[in-house]
C-alpha cells in the first residue's frame, strides 16, 4: 500500500484488513485469519458483536461527544456501573493508556506533595515495564530500549527496581516515594506475571514508607485475565488502578480509577476533551456488562489453561517456556519470533510478539474452541518446522 | 446527581445531557439548548449528523479497531485524504489533543538531535498557550496557573516569550532550538488570534536558528476559522501541525502532520494502540468530505463574521472586545464570565469561558443563522442585565 510510507511509525506487516467477524479478520484480498491478537487485547468481544454494535449504532444518534463541563446521562451511568463493579470511589477517563497513565503520575504527585510534601514525589516502576509513549509514561517505563537520547531530556521523579526480587525490595522506597507503579502482568515486556507473594511484600514495604500503589492495568484489566482486574488475583487492593484497551470494545478510552489515600484529584487538577464522552461509555457500558454475565470470567481463564496446556502438551524443543494469566499469553521461543509471527500469519493466523523471544497471545475474550484449535494448529506446524 | 463527585476533575454544570439534533441539545428534562459550544470545537457537524451517523454505524459492523502493526483499508484510505488536503507528507494519529502534542514534542526533539544534536532540544511557546494536560503538554502550556507546584518536577526543555510582540523575538531562539510551537489562535488563553506579521516574522526568526515551526490547530484546525487549517492564513507553512477535537466529529482522535524538515519519524519512535483506528478514520474521513465541500468553509467565515458585527453592532458597554476567527469567536466582557456563562445556560444557550474574562463561542461549523440569532439574543438579553 502506498500509505505505508505516511504511516512510517510502525513497521506493519503489509496486510491491510477490511472487516472482522467474531474472532476471524478479513483482508482486503478475501484471505481470512484467526484473530489471537484482537488489536493487541482490545477487541475482547471479538469484531462484529451485535449488542455492542447496536448500541454504538444508537448512541451516534443521540450524542456521540458532550463538553465535559457538563455531564451526558450514559457518562454518569457507566461512571457508576463501573465504579460498582470495581469497587473504587472516582474515576478519570481519558482516551488511551497513556493517558490513563499521564493522570496516575499526575495523582501519584498530587497524593505524594499532599502527604509529604514537595519531596515526596518518586515513582517507582519496574524492570521490562511498559507504561505508554507519552514523555511521562515513556520515562516510567523500565526499559532503556525505549529510553534513547533521541527524546531526551526525559522526566525527572521516576525509579526503577527488579520485579520478582525480594533484595530490590530492600532500598526501594523512602519518605521521597509517591508511589510503586506496576503491570499485574508484563504484557510488552514479555507476559510477565508478577508473582503474588512479591507483589504483596512490593505493595506492602511501599506503603509502610508512607506510598500508594498503583497497578497499570491497560492491558490485564477488563477480564482479559479471567477476574475483571487482574490486580484482584494479587491481593493487593491498588489505591489506583488504570485501564484502556479493552474498556470500551475498540473505541479510544481510558480510565484512571482511585480510592482511599488515592482519592485526590479536584476539580481542574486534571482533564480530558473527549475523555468520557457518551458514545465511549455507551460501548463500554456493553463490555462491562458483558463481562459480568454469569461464567464469562470463568470461561477465560478455562480457555486461558486450555491454550497453555495444549502448547505445553505440544513438548517442542523450541519452546521454552509457557506463561501468563486467563488469556494473554506468552510462548517463549528460542526461534526468532519476528520470523514465526510472519508464517503465522501467512497460514492465517494473527498474534503479536513481545520482549525478546516471546509469542503473545491475546485473543478476544469471548473466542470459541474451534478457533483455538484452528490458530493453535497453525502455530504448531509452524513452530515443528 | 450522584456522580458528579466521581467524576470530580470537572466543576461540572448540573445540566445532564441526553442527545442532540444539529445545533440543539436536549437535557434530561427536555429542555433544549442552542450548543455555541459544540463540546469545545468537537462537534463541528452538530449533533445527529445523518451521512456521519450512517459511516460510523456501517464501519463498526465491520471493523472498530484493528492493531497498528497491520493496516486497515480505511485507515490508509484517510491517511491519503488528509494528506492531500493539507499538504503534508506523513502523519501519526493519536486520540486527542494532549497525545498529538506530545507525538510533536517527540518530534521536534528528535528533528533537533539529528540537525544539531545534543544540545538543539528546546521547545519555545507562547505566554497564554495552552498545549494539554499531560505531563510535557502541561510544561509546553504557556500559563503559570497550569504549573502549581502539585505536579511537579515539568519536563526540561521548555521555553515561553510572549506573542505578538517583536521585542521578545530578540533573544528567542539560537541553535539550541528545537521548536517554535504556537497556536494560530490561542483558544484556552482567551481566544487571542496571533498576528499575522508577527508570526511571520516569528516563523522566521525560528528558522533562521535552524529550528522547525509547529502550528497546534488542536482547536483552529478542520475548518474551524474558515479555512481546513488556520495555518493557511498566516502563511507560515508549518513543517508540523497538530490536529484533534473536530477531526473525527467527536469520536477520540488526534494527528500530528509533518513535513519537510519536520518529516523525520522512523518505524518505532512512536506508537499508539488505539491511534488510526478505522472507527475514528471512517468518521473523520466524513468530517474532511464535508468541509471541502464547496462553500462549506467560507460559510464559516461568513457566519463567524456575522456574530462579530451583530455583537458590534449592540454596543453595550460591558463588552471591551470582540475577536476572533471564523468560528472561533471571544467575547471580552467587563462582567463576571461564568456568571453570564450561568444565566446564559439557564435561559437554553451553551457556550464556555476562556481566558480571564471571555465567553468562548465555538459552534458547530453548520449552525444555521436561525440557532445563531436565537442564540445571541439571549446573551444579550444577559448582558444587557
Amino acid at each position: 500500500m502506498g500509505s505505508k510510507k505516511v504511516l512510517n511509525n510502525y513497521g506493519s506487516f503489509d496486510v491491510v484488513f477490511k472487516s472482522g467477524k467474531g474472532s476471524v479478520l478479513t483482508d482486503i484480498n478475501g484471505k481470512k485469519y484467526i484473530d489471537f491478537l484482537a488489536g493487541i487485547a482490545v477487541n475482547s468481544l471479538g469484531h462484529n458483536f451485535k449488542p455492542l454494535i447496536k448500541a454504538v449504532s444508537s448512541q451516534a444518534k443521540k450524542q456521540i461527544h458532550v463538553c465535559n463541563y457538563f455531564l451526558s446521562d450514559i457518562g454518569v451511568k457507566y461512571a457508576d456501573e463501573l465504579l460498582n463493579a470495581t469497587g473504587f470511589e472516582g474515576v478519570f477517563f481519558g482516551n488511551s493508556g497513556a493517558e490513563s497513565n499521564e493522570a496516575a503520575i499526575k495523582l501519584a504527585r498530587k497524593f505524594g506533595q499532599l502527604s509529604g510534601g514537595a519531596k515526596r514525589k518518586t515513582i517507582v516502576t519496574l524492570e521490562h515495564s511498559f507504561h505508554g509513549r507519552t514523555m511521562a509514561t515513556l520515562t516510567a517505563t523500565g526499559q532503556d530500549v525505549f529510553h534513547p537520547e533521541t527524546f531526551a531530556p526525559y522526566v525527572e521523579g521516576f525509579k526503577t527496581i527488579k520485579p520478582n526480587d525480594y533484595g530490590s525490595l530492600k532500598d526501594a522506597f523512602d519518605d521521597t516515594t509517591a508511589a510503586l507503579m506496576m503491570e499485574c502482568v508484563q504484557g510488552e515486556g514479555g507476559v510477565f506475571p508478577l508473582d503474588k507473594e512479591w507483589a504483596k511484600a512490593a505493595a506492602d514495604a511501599a506503603r509502610k514508607a508512607g506510598a500508594i500503589v498503583i497497578c497499570d492495568e491497560v492491558q490485564t484489566g477488563m477480564g482479559r485475565t479471567g477476574t475483571l482486574l487482574a490486580s484482584e488475583q494479587l491481593g493487593i487492593n491498588p489505591e489506583v488502578v488504570t485501564l484502556a484497551k479493552a474498556i470500551a470494545g475498540g473505541i479510544p478510552m481510558g480510565a484512571c480509577l482511585y480510592r482511599g489515600k488515592g482519592n485526590v484529584f479536584a476539580a481542574g487538577d486534571h482533564q480530558s476533551t473527549f475523555g468520557g464522552n457518551p458514545l465511549a461509555c455507551r460501548a463500554a457500558s456493553v463490555v462491562l456488562h458483558e463481562l459480568l454475565k454469569n461464567g464469562f470470567l470463568s470461561s477465560v481463564s478455562e480457555k486461558g489453561e486450555y491454550i497453555q496446556n495444549t502448547v505445553k502438551n505440544w513438548n517442542l524443543p523450541c519452546i521454552e517456556d509457557v506463561r501468563g494469566k486467563g488469556l494473554m499469553i506468552g510462548i517463549q521461543v528460542s526461534k526468532n519470533p519476528v520470523e514465526v509471527e510472519k508464517l503465522c500469519l501467512e497460514k492465517g493466523v494473527l498474534f503479536s510478539t513481545a520482549g525478546k523471544n516471546v509469542l503473545r497471545l491475546v485473543p478476544p475474550l469471548n473466542i470459541g474452541y474451534k478457533e483455538i484449535d484452528k490458530g493453535l494448529a497453525i502455530i504448531k506446524e509452524v513452530l515443528e518446522k
